[in-house]
């Protein structure tokens, strides 16, 4: 099964390594639009011309289904790319919501939400969590964090006074939703400030989504990887190298 | 006099607010590509590519010149722009250098620039200020501060970690080059961390430029500005209202 995976840049390779791990696919064929990355501070008209044109891109390739790894993209641009596309597409976001579902959290415990302003705004995730019952949801956009990464900033007397910013007074989250791809980067360092909290990332929840849906399954075979991008492909390839390898 | 200025997205309106205080234009048309900010992290391919294509969209109106307010776009693209412009292109790289000279400054004392990626990476301010004869130059990509602006945090807690994450150990500087239109944003913060430094703005740089070159004078009028922006036109006019007002 070949699986067509989109992202703005290069995050949307902590979702394929969550692909890669989990077997279900023979080939992923990778798009990162560097070129005008970052989509989470864009507008949505914006963030769907983008997308559709990316899907312009994967029409070169007979893939079987595509995953919008990208929350930002999942957020504004899903239900256009559905309309357009000749094979399915999957979102990060349902899956996302789902898996708070599965680590089955009291419907009254806090739920926390971080995403690029993009992500924060479509409403989407709460919305979801709303509809299923949960109560108590509070939605930050996080910005500041996807440059860190990008960054490389793993330094807890940068990370601290930022997380301070944005999560000061907040009631202690019982689940924390990582609604952009790069924030499994940080993923320690946010377990450490969130202690006990359970961080929801989307590559482990598309997965998961995937199976439950039987729309793939483990085949148990190594999973080829080809990467493309808008610019810069050889800076792409590398941080996947980083990335994938460890 | 009417000039167009062209940034990749709302920072250059620190330029604009200098242009507009010297009166040297009766208008400026301005255009912010704020579908595809930021420049500073993208190839140098993509950056001219891009600056082309603002150039197509001021051939709709009739300029007497044209200002790159954006450093990494002055660093990548002017060659490029003047080459295919009817009109005078004007960079702010050379502008920044001229200012150094201006404040007399030794030299052998310590030169400072910082910027996004792209512009440290042209080379461009160190190789003309070598050539002037400037021997201490030290040259760092801060591409931090630039979403710091965004966000509008001004809070020393966050600001102060990430000055020394990129200045700590370095020679103290006599002059610091603000190699980006947003940095002037942090002004006050740079001048308290460089304390006797003396800081150099690209908006008043370029002024200083226009008229020591007779290109332009001041013609005490109110300057009109017009406003224009690949996405999101309402954001660039707020800020502008925010900024341009105090």
């Amino acid at each position: 099964m070949r699986a067509a995976v989109f992202d703005s840049g290069v995050g949307g390779l902590t979702v394929v390594k969550s692909l890669i791990k989990s077997s279900i696919f023979s080939e992923i064929i990778y798009y990162g639009d560097t070129a005008r990355v970052p989509y989470g501070n864009k507008d949505e008209n914006t963030v769907i011309r983008y997308s559709l044109e990316v899907l312009e891109f994967f029409n070169n390739f007979d893939v079987d289904l595509m995953i919008v790894a990208c929350n930002s993209a999942s957020a504004f641009a899903l239900e256009e790319l559905r309309r357009k596309a000749k094979f399915n597409v999957y979102g990060v976001i349902e899956p996302g919501v789902l898996a708070v579902e599965n680590i089955s959290i009291d419907y009254d415990e806090n739920i926390l939400i971080i995403g690029t302003n993009a992500t924060i705004k479509s409403n989407l995730y709460q919305e979801m969590l709303k509809k299923r019952g949960y109560s108590n949801i509070t939605a930050i956009p996080t910005p500041l964090l996807v440059p860190l990464v990008e960054e490389g900033i793993r330094d807890e007397k940068i990370l601290n006074p930022v997380f301070e910013h944005y999560f000061k007074g907040l009631p202690k989250p019982k689940a924390v939703i990582m609604g952009c791809t790069h924030f499994p980067l940080l993923k320690e360092e946010l377990e450490r400030y969130f202690a006990d909290a359970i961080l929801i990332h989307s590559g482990d929840a598309i997965v998961e989504y995937l199976k439950r849906e039987k729309v793939a399954k483990n085949n148990n075979k190594k999973t080829e990887l080809r990467l493309f991008a808008s610019e810069n492909v050889h800076r792409l390839k590398e941080v996947a190298h980083n990335w994938l390898s460890t």
